[in-house]
């Protein structure tokens, strides 16, 4: 999975009917050194993740499961926010140690 | 997903039986700075979406389930066009407090 | 799906037995800029993509799906050949509004 | 299969519901050159990997299968700690030779 | 599929209990410009490839299928060597016209 922050969201009226009454956000992927990024992933979301949150997204199946738990193959996406971060723990001396 | 602008279309005579009938795109995954990327994703489109329009592209079998969703598994491709996009809205602030 | 050239093809007599009878190519992912890449994917090919041929190229279910159709998880592949493209339509203005 | 280093761990009360009781780490993938990496990846552990550990991660359903054996699709998850690294034995001389 | 060459091996007492008794190979990712490239891959084999040998390696279903034919789904790895490269035939005069 990944750590993302998010920062915007799409509007999208037309598109495949399985994913009518979803909710599309744009988040960046980021990194421990907080370097901005500039990629951008489209993910889905029934978490009710607000704008500037940190959130843990996965791919595929893990994220289709996450959206419609009773029958994730119905769905056309591939990513989606499974949790919102409360904290991270991380211990600097690690990331020392690799530089 | 990822956003992506259609760019062009490609023609293929001879390709995989499955792929008869089915219309291609050439996409440039985008991001929010508007550099420009090089990157080149195909991806098959059952909306109509036209030259210039920015699109929300999805992997595997979510590809699959948006261009034949009666019968996914029966196709070789995996990517593909599952919204077009409206109007992107980015909350500038989160973006300027990451760089 | 990604697009590539093929640069050449590779011999191996050892190696999983749901492989033998394929044949191996070397493609290089090319982009529209016509940048030289290093990188190099192998995939399988059943259409028969010569040297110097542009090709479209899947990757997991869909290239399994077009080189044996029938049993697709019968094969220890991951992408192939799924086209070989005729011409790219590519709207320069498209191109140009990115720079 | 990716090599990476535990640094750190995850915190998030509201998630996907069968995430619970799910413990989830950060860990920088790394290479053999020991080159800082700000990669990060957010990954499931269920072996109990410490931090500062080197461990092998697995993405996809392989991840699923080593966290929950008995219903893999039942999570939404696509990364995890598969095996807790003892030993890398890295043969020099090949290395050398790719320089 | 990527090419690889086999650089050294893990020693991991601690992992899934589906993985015992396997073996993982570290592997480098190799490009045609023999570039030196730190990147590392983490590979199951059964073939019995050998140190500095050139691989061929595959992630995912294919992956599992080369180390378990008949139960793939069993296994927690998503990246296996699929076969071990006698030649390699690289059309030289493609690649120039690349650059």
């Amino acid at each position: 999975m990944f750590l993302a922050k998010v920062v915007g969201s799409v509007w999208a009226t037309k598109k495949t009917d399985n994913l009518n009454n979803l909710k599309f956000l744009i988040v960046h992927p980021v990194n421990l050194k907080k370097e901005p990024q500039t990629d951008v992933v489209i993910v889905a979301d029934v978490l009710g993740a607000g704008m500037g949150e940190t959130v843990i997204c996965a791919y595929g199946h893990a994220a289709r499961k996450a959206i419609q738990p009773d029958h994730p193959a119905g769905l056309s996406i591939e990513a989606a926010v499974v949790a919102i971060v409360d904290k991270l723990d991380v211990d600097e001396s690690q990331l020392k140690k690799m530089e």
